[in-house]
């Protein structure tokens, strides 16, 4: 019910002052976050699913979270292990449940079938395949299809433009890079393809900088242009920059 | 000349087999970059400008840059001081050469008129502009029109819906916003909007986590949906990252 | 007995001098940290409770620290794991002895029912609660009512104003907020409320600057007037400042 | 104009559906900031100056905000240098402005005589006196008059016993602790009073940790109950913090 | 079959036109990394072992690797456990899997016996001893013969003089040492030897620095000529660093 | 046997010229550590025990070490765990071996009983007992009695001038201070004591600077003269130093 | 006046109760610092010079601290530039005012003449120069001679023995080592010599860890016995550690 | 003379004994660093030259230093100044004095024209222009000639295959590669080369990590074998390092 409802119905006497008064005050919390020009947006956002982050949770917490998922509700839960899921699945429930050993994750609910964006996702090495499955996993949740090449590298240059080349026949919306060590390989593919790369720094290394470090140095400071990066291991956040950049161009 | 071609001249005698073998040769290194499957991006690419940084730069190496910018050619020069132009300018050329101030560059040469994609671009302070202005001009010279709105702060809530909803009605494509402080804008736009957002931390900020720290850290941290950033201050990376986002959308 | 008091029963003879020497050296030490001018200080202080670390501390160092609890005092254990709880209840006590296990934390003793002040205390998410427990356990031990709303995040800002508008109601002293990831919402919060606010950076985060590190900078370069900071998880510093706050409001 | 009087025209006829529709649409940005309930916090905030920080400003921009201030309104610069301060008198102003050397800020507009709190203020060695200043000039413009010692040091015990005696005995509301070098100062003084403290690290010191991060760390380190932080030299965060303490107490 | 081949089969009417442009189509990936100029370096190149770090990589995962290494092949898998070990050798295999347990590492196949050039090992402690082992290994995978001294330390300066002066008189190619804690040995053996010093920083050491950090720059800040570093217990780049050293002296 | 006694010998023809080069060519690496100058030094020296770090070792390493201790040798073996003494104690040995648990360190051999300097040991907090049990046999073991106060903390001053007066009534040489958190114990009492204090900052603290920074930073700012601190946790070094110092004092 | 003589003086009449209160009083604040233990100290800490770091403090600042110095006082300030000693020799002076251009540092009054220790001080570069002599003037003014060597590096172990030789039979009571870069020197020294040595990191270096923290970390991670560390640049500190262990030696 | 010399002389007569041990003696201290086994190496070091690091030396100060150089002898003078050069120029000198302004260098003396090994030169950038050409200095005054090619950049392959193929062909000993930004260039150099290759971070670049940690974490944390590092902007060590494995490789 809009403004304009209620106060026809205020003015038609289907509704008393105080009724109307309150349907306003209600209506106000309501609006100070979807303000009348983010209704197309807030389409938009019904796609963007509710993660929890779920290392830092006992699985008792985790659990009761995934209990209040509505039905046809969705819920992807991130650096999960057995023990959360097993806490999940012990309670019956509406919605099915999905371990993603790959991504360390586990889902809630189901996403729906027709995804109209494709995303691409690379890694450099094995050590990051969990990061990239995450980012996928979240992708595929905002309605998007994934092409994934992993552990391409650096040792060999044609062991990448294999892969490029294929994810840019297919027409991907943006390419996702997941690379631990010195990080180069963002920068590499932001320097050959013609679509945004979203660089994604790994934990893994040796000594110096070994923790991720090194390789969010070196993507920030990359001289390629059109590539962004976010957090060390944030697959969730790759996964929804990509999606959203997909989302946005199929929109028009 | 395609592989074919010399293939069919050589059989056809039109060509020796040390003619042909030299061709074939001398595509190798041709080819390394611009393997067949990155035409489509050869021609995208050629939008994307030549930049270079002049803060570590002497004027006069600089003006020998600028020199070598062919006619039509185009080069942005960031960073830049007074001493930069007038080394540049002091020297005959074909092309125009303008300071931009707010932006601290110099641009060689002219960008084509006619642009497809649309940027936003905020600042959460007035002592970001510079960084928004060089955005902007990286984002024009590959094609897109840019709305920006200044000072936005987090002060008032108003002041930013008001330019984000108007951003939001034309059509952006990609919002870049810049912010140093505790750097939460990118965040809370990020956190309304229904397209991809790009963060720039700016090294305006006091004492511990003054010189851009705080902000990017922040924006790595973020919660939201759809953000992904560049390095502090970077305002060529994030004009070139949403450019890139921009002209995917549109050569659909 | 005071000085007048000793110099009094010497002149009386009730004393003899080496007695008054002696009498008013010892004196001296007591008086080196509560010098008359801290009198009423001293009244208030003996609400501030001994506070024991116990996390690098062995079961049965704490043990042995929780027995010499006088009967009617009361010693706050914090960090404490449950072979610290069985530690302590091996042995018989004058005192209670409670396990909190939200605020992961024991105490020796009770306190007293009536409490003057009110202190609000808010987190962004659902990790953030043992630390705003451990506050709230501070809080009251120094006397003071505690008002809580936890994981009210930043995703939804009606989801902050509500438990904000009921705190401020009723009239809170102060409002802690803690918050990991980026940090924001205590700038958010002291940019609303006209109460002091104690920000609380929480070890919760990911990649770079997630330990802390992050939430901590940010609400040190914050813009909001009225907010200052605590260490990384440091529930009992929070506590105790705010618990300084509303005392000081309240002897007046 | 409330929404019961929008209402209350509606039905009356004084005013038209679509008249009600804008008045209520245009109270929502207005409402977004200052909920119904914030009304008493924005009598308070009244008192809160605007604040620039200058330095990273050239002087004409700073002139420019400086123009902008309405007869009667307050604005507080900065740290800000004479050519700021030059380049605002320039020009024809309704409100004075004054240079306030030892904090190195301006202040455009007077702040009303009348003071009801009180605000104590130490600093441990000469070198932070500015930034003790500046936490002066913001406590006064919120309404406290403040009490300063400076150079207390920690050399001699009795130099900062004799300054808290006498703050302690005016009834300070809080008191601030500006320290560099090893910042011990703070605790100390929050370890001897009874009333909040606010430390400010200053970034004077030698080598590792010296430009206020040894002062810092240990603040946030400290036992001693009652002790909160603001970030390295920030004067204004905190004056706001000791004011908004002070506000609160007195506004009972 | 190399271009010229491939043309006169073409011309001869051995090869179709299609088959030829196929057979230099499948070329040009081949040879983007292989480019003729490299042909002599390819060669040696064969001798550089493929390398698995284990540490992040489950054993059933390192199992794999292990098992697609073709006969004759070579693997070399760092940072190993036990449990690599046994997942790898529960499978039937043509090569040999042998478990280094100085070294934490696993091989996967034999090195040729024939070894050119010799290198010379040094580490400060007892502790280094692992990453020393890793670099062996490497080296001699590698085709070099080791020289090792292990624990000479700083505390007496005959312990060093005497290995030196012996793998001196051998004749060796490169020495590598290992140090933790001040990191000072590579600088001293930097200014004693008359061949190439490559320092390993080792993650032995307390507190401030003592992760190998302090090695690392001490390393970095060294005066003398002749030593470069790997990073922090990089046995496996010490060992490949020197072999590449010593491999180029031997092919002369 | 010196130099004039090898030349005088040849002369006398009692050694051959091969015996008398082979004798001084044995000299030369005796002497470069021993060199004449250093002959009172090394009676000094043979007074400093060999250490061993235990953490980074496996128990039978350790054990092989421990067994070359000869007969009246000393080794003192630090941060040893119980695994380490069983495997010591396993083998037979000459030596006394002799776990010190609240240093977690072994012994092996005796130290000789008559003692001629004095040290004083004081320590903030409970944590830190165990680096100050590790100074404590160090400086024993470099012929030191020790006279130790722990838990001191900052909480009341009268807690630290007791044990410091006696201290320094008993004549102490030097005073040894472990403080973790804000580490503001060594600056107080080296602005109060008149013998050189050794700061040892210790790994006891919260969030930011928690691992022992904030303390070492504070230490290494201080504004009292005659303070000099050894690393984080670091009792040998701090037991050794003021050893030292002791020494050069008693041996005048 | 002691405590017996006023309680004599109450005794006999000589004083009222409200004399003697008010003289016991008065005295309590003094005797905090010097509690009647500390008494030797407080005689031998009056030849402990003030020291005022110049750096941050403008000319007039610090010639007005220079005007406050009594006649025969004496006052060191460190890090002064040409300007402050112009601004304090601009005054008529009871005290002769020195600059010592090779410490950067001016002398208000004088020392005087009879010193009993003595002090050596080595620097390993020509750029250590400045804070090696600021540590001799503080070392001079504390009652020691220094014997200083400069520049002797860690290039030939020579150019090092020769200046300990000469300390050690000159009977230096502690040695001061100045060392940027690596830092190895004072180790060296410590591993060396038999008496304790203050190791001085210096701010000379390159690149990573080049402003004098990689001395810093290096000394801090030292084997040598007998060794400890003040701050980078710290030559006040260094000198006042390496006197105060001079002053205990020769006290007895 | 050598031993057995002075031992056949003394046995002769025709030295006295004191005559023999003085003999000796001064032999020590010769000896010391240059142990007969170093003889090999001490005539190769007669080719290191003495580098004087003039950026923290007054201009004084390097002249004195230049002085002193001895007629055909070599000194190298790194970042250096055109003041250095004058202060040097304006006395008589027996050596050649020039200022290499592209490495900010000044050489006193001049290098033999006869040059045995070869090594290569990359950089990423313009801006790693002077680093490079300090390294160049360096190996050419160790008797090396260079081969250069700058700012091959990352942007298009070609332009770093060309350089490196000829550097190749002409048999370089070693390669050095000078990248700022990403330092991404060395790991690409060393995984296509057959020659070691030393990386040097250049300390240009934007925010996080742009003084040169980026590109040192980068290079630290390479895939690519045969790649070892030398400090940020470390010319020196580069060209020393790079020299030495040339020498070593042309001595056998």
């Amino acid at each position: 019910m809009n403004i304009r409802d209620i106060l026809d119905s205020l003015k038609k006497g289907e509704m008393s002052t105080e009724e109307a008064e309150k349907a306003l005050r209600l209506d106000y919390v309501d609006k100070i976050n979807d303000h009348t020009v983010f209704d197309r947006g807030r389409r938009i956002r019904k796609d963007i699913p509710e993660v929890v982050y779920a290392r830092s949770k006992a699985p008792k917490m985790v659990a009761d979270i995934a209990k209040r998922v509505p039905k046809d509700g969705y819920l992807l839960i991130s650096r999960a292990s057995r023990e959360h899921y097993d806490a999940i699945v012990k309670e019956p429930s509406d919605n099915e449940v999905t371990y993603h050993e790959d991504a360390s994750a586990i889902s809630v609910g189901k996403i729906r079938a027709e995804r109209k964006g494709i995303i691409g996702i690379l890694t450099a090495g094995s050590s990051d395949i969990q990061v990239a499955e995450e980012a996928k996993l979240m992708a595929e949740a905002m309605g998007c299809r994934c092409m994934t090449s992993y552990d391409v590298g650096v040792a060999g240059m044609h062991r990448i433009l294999e892969p490029m080349r294929e994810m840019l026949d297919n027409g991907v919306d943006a390419i996702i890079v997941v690379a631990g060590m010195e990080g180069a390989l963002p920068s590499l593919v932001a320097s050959l393809a013609y679509v945004p790369v979203i660089g994604v720094p790994a934990s893994t290394g040796y000594g110096y900088g070994g923790n991720g470090e090194a390789a969010l140095m070196s993507m920030l400071q990359t001289c390629s242009p059109g590539l962004a990066v976010v957090n060390i291991d944030n697959g969730i956040g790759a996964g929804s920059m990509a999606a959203m950049i997909s989302k946005r161009r199929h929109e028009k």
